[in-house]
């Protein structure tokens, strides 16, 4: 929703080139409290190409600028910024609950908010320590290499994690700037005034750590066509981008095209099997278990459970059962937008379009504001079997789909249909007596997923060195890197410098025989070691 | 150059889905011994697609199949296909001269097939090693992760490596089986029996190692639409392709669409800066060394030196007469094809209409078959700034390009006109007196370039783990990777597979408690460790 610039006055500014300035595009918009359907006060621009195109050379130089800085200057930079967000952490809390309806408590304040400072405290330790660059030495040929900043990077945040993943402070600016990389954050429409409290405290950060002024920069909005300029601007080193399918993938045809890395989360519906012997064992504690993942943040999570597959049984239908009563029985949430609430609304029309059944739900309202009915869906494998494309549609919101397998074969041809996703997740019992048919899923589900899980839900994703939130595409543009877990998701904003011969004292500090640092990492000859060389 | 089908009698088989199969293609295609320019006698069919989809969907097949093998079995394929190799050396070497007019000796007997068969035993150790999958543990959280095989990959070969990097048995195939990936070879057109040598082979080894038989196929030829298809099939995991940029773009805009990772090498034209106190110390024996570098295997090297910075001098205009003088002095060698010829007469006329000028050669002939004189273009940096990119037409033979800058500002400017190259070197005096002159261009240079190399010339690329061959856009497709240089090359081949509270037996070995193998480096809780956990 965007409308004509009226008075200067009453509208937010961009931080371009390390100015907070009034903004030279001609558009604005504000954001809605999705509890009350009310707009909020403040008018946000949209950005023209000349200020985008401004962010951009300003970043290009701030990259050359900090080419060869030490780690140790971003790591200063994204603990000071930590700082600044904790002791601002009241007004961060209000305004993303008034601008996504997410609750305060536990979502906002004990969930969201201390894990958005952690990772940036995670990232600036692996900042500090070096051994994300996987600093590789050959002795023999005297060839050196690490990975280094790969210059500007473009961030595109969602709309669902107004902390966490923030274009201003979440995982993509996180892993961005630990890497080296100054960062063009593109806010998300619908939290603009929390993005901008981040780029203020990032802006006094940057000034505190004495970085150049333009290596944190914020646009709230640009037009389609300026998205894909940017994305594909010979300065700009990578994009990250989180979000709609559609949207990504315009973005990505535009990155792609000049040979620009963009790394995307795009859709994901989480496929959960819950074999026989589990729903025997423990049906009701994974009803109440599943209700809650499902439920949580009514249900607004890229790794929220949409597709449960069981084995048709009367024990199946006992669990089904069970799930709706607590479906029927839990508190329906807001949903982050009217746009949210609109695709979700579409999503489910398709399924039921597809074949499916509505169990419970299935309609708006029911809670505060922009708001759906707690829905559960079901539908037959064969009835999958004939839509498995449709069948997969994303609902992104609180429902899930149940699809039933008339038997063991047709749960592994639903599986081989699955597209790539996040995550997939297997329950069993635990006594071992779905081992069998456990052996014969797994490998059809884990290679189309990122992360596969064992009796646990996929809510929850750990800020891990062994993370995986990725998967194979359409969940994300490339199955290889993951967009949580330090150090490796910093590894997608770098580019691999190979030193051949180069003198040693040319040579940067982890390159050379001497170790920088005694807990540095390093290969040396293919063994990895913490000593000097020579 | 390619007819219709003939005589099914004298037309060489495809190998697909474990036989060599009588091509169902309508046309077929003979190769050029460019040293005389005659056809060779064998017939080479084109693929259609029915063929080129029963190859994917056998390889799908083989995937699925492999899904769990371990690294033992690639790497014992690798050596049995090393061995025979090398039991049938002489074969190999007379076919890729006949092919390739590339010279007996020392490059095809001395460096090219002990390079080949050298890549693969490197292989085959990291494949037996494992650590290339970089296993990761997190203890506290449960959370495991490492890179496995990424699904069926496509190898397309480049012209001038019939053997380093032929699509069935260079390196790209090499990374491709070690990280445990079945293979599509696509042969280059220009050496169809050097690559039909390697498939019979590889198929052999296939079947005494007992993989199954259609973990290597060859086609030798497909149209453009179906090479494009292929790239982008829902059960390609991946592909390589080395070769002329405008093919590869091609190809790489299909996969894109498809989110297939395509890794490309596509053009690279290798600045050289020569600073001027090294030109004052060893005129003479850089005069040397670049024209050996830069005549070697007729100049047809992706690494080849093709821009020559240099800053105005006396000294730097009597370098460019040695270097002159020992272009004219030196034998003119063959080249590859009648299309490189082509493509080179028109890269040097590109390079003539944007104001350089020939100071030797710029004539075709010379030597045997199909052949150019050695060349040397120059041209000012006042020119070059004019037309920054017409003046890096990669010009693929025995040419190069001096560019005399006017003074250490203009060479900055230069450089920072540079387009991303696969390489980048810097000659500077022994004494230190061009330190402050390299400190000044080596930040410009550095993120252009994949490799920075000291007082050496690009060409001879190690096989090395710290080796990078690759380079930013649109020298490859991805900065962060490397086509050359084993375990880092495989990672190129993998997805990135995550086990989130996965119980203990159900792990891959790699990530269970106890080490698998005692020489395996795993990262747990952030260190490397080769102990067993717990």
């Amino acid at each position: 929703m965007s409308s004509q610039k009226s008075s200067l006055m009453s509208i937010e500014r961009v931080l371009i080139d390390g100015q907070w300035r009034v903004s030279s595009g001609s558009q604005v918009f504000q954001s809605i409290n999705p509890a009350t359907r009310a707009p909020l006060p403040r008018e946000y621009p949209v950005s023209d190409w000349a200020e985008v195109e401004r962010a951009i050379l300003a970043a290009a130089q701030v990259s050359r600028e900090l080419q060869n800085a030490p780690g140790e200057r971003f790591a200063s930079f994204l603990e000071r910024f930590a700082e600044r967000i904790d002791a601002r952490a009241g007004e961060f809390i209000a305004t993303a609950n008034q601008e996504t309806g997410l609750p305060v408590e536990p979502r906002l304040k004990i969930a969201e908010l201390p894990r958005t400072t952690n990772q940036l405290r995670q990232a600036a330790a692996a900042a500090r320590d070096g051994g994300w660059s996987l600093p590789t030495i050959d002795t023999k040929n005297n060839i050196r290499s690490r990975l280094a900043a790969i210059g500007p990077v473009v961030v595109f945040g969602p709309n669902n994690f107004p902390f966490a993943f923030n274009s201003a402070a979440g995982g993509d600016f996180a892993a961005a700037v630990a890497a080296g990389n100054p960062v063009i954050a593109k806010g998300h429409s619908s939290h603009p005034s929390t993005t901008r409290l981040f780029a203020e405290e990032a802006f006094e950060a940057v000034r505190e750590s004495g970085l150049p002024p333009a290596f944190v920069q914020l646009i709230y909005r640009t037009s389609h066509a300026d998205g894909c300029r940017l994305v594909s601007h010979p300065s700009i080193g990578a994009s990250g981008y989180t979000g709609a399918r559609e949207t990504g993938l315009v973005l990505k045809e535009a990155a792609d095209r000049a040979g620009k890395p963009i790394y995307l989360e795009l859709s994901s519906i989480n496929p959960i099997c819950v074999l026989p012997g589990a729903v025997a064992e423990r049906s009701d504690e994974l009803a109440a278990e599943f209700t809650t993942s499902c439920l949580m943040g009514t249900g607004q999570f890229c790794t929220n459970p949409g597709l449960v597959l069981l084995l048709a049984s009367s024990q199946t239908e006992s669990f089904m059962s069970a799930v709706r009563a607590k479906f029927e029985g839990a508190p329906i949430g807001t949903m982050l937008s009217a746009g949210v609430l609109r695709n979700f609304e579409s999503g489910i029309q398709s399924l039921i379009a597809a074949g499916a059944e509505v169990l419970t739900g299935g309609q708006a309202g029911g809670g505060s504001g922009f708001s759906y009915r707690n829905t559960l869906l079901k539908v037959s494998g064969d009835k999958f079997l004939l839509s498995p494309h449709a069948l997969q549609t994303e609902a992104f919101g609180n429902s899930s789909l149940f699809v039933i397998a008339k038997d063991e074969a047709q749960m592994l041809a639903i599986l081989a249909e699955l597209e790539g996703n996040l995550t997939g997740a297997i329950y069993s019992a635990k006594d071992g007596q779905d081992d069998a048919l456990y052996s014969r899923i797994e490998p059809v589900l884990r290679v189309r997923v990122g992360r596969l899980i064992n009796d646990k839900m996929p809510t929850g994703v750990a800020v891990s060195p062994a993370m995986n939130h990725g998967g194979p595409f359409p969940a994300t543009g490339h199955p290889g890197f993951t967009a949580v877990g330090i150090p490796a998701s910093m590894r997608r904003f770098s580019m691999l410098q190979c030193y051949d011969s180069v003198r040693q004292h040319r040579l940067p500090p982890e390159l050379q025989d001497k170790n920088p640092r005694p807990g540095l990492w390093r290969s040396i000859d293919g063994q990895c070691s913490q000593a000097d060389l020579g």
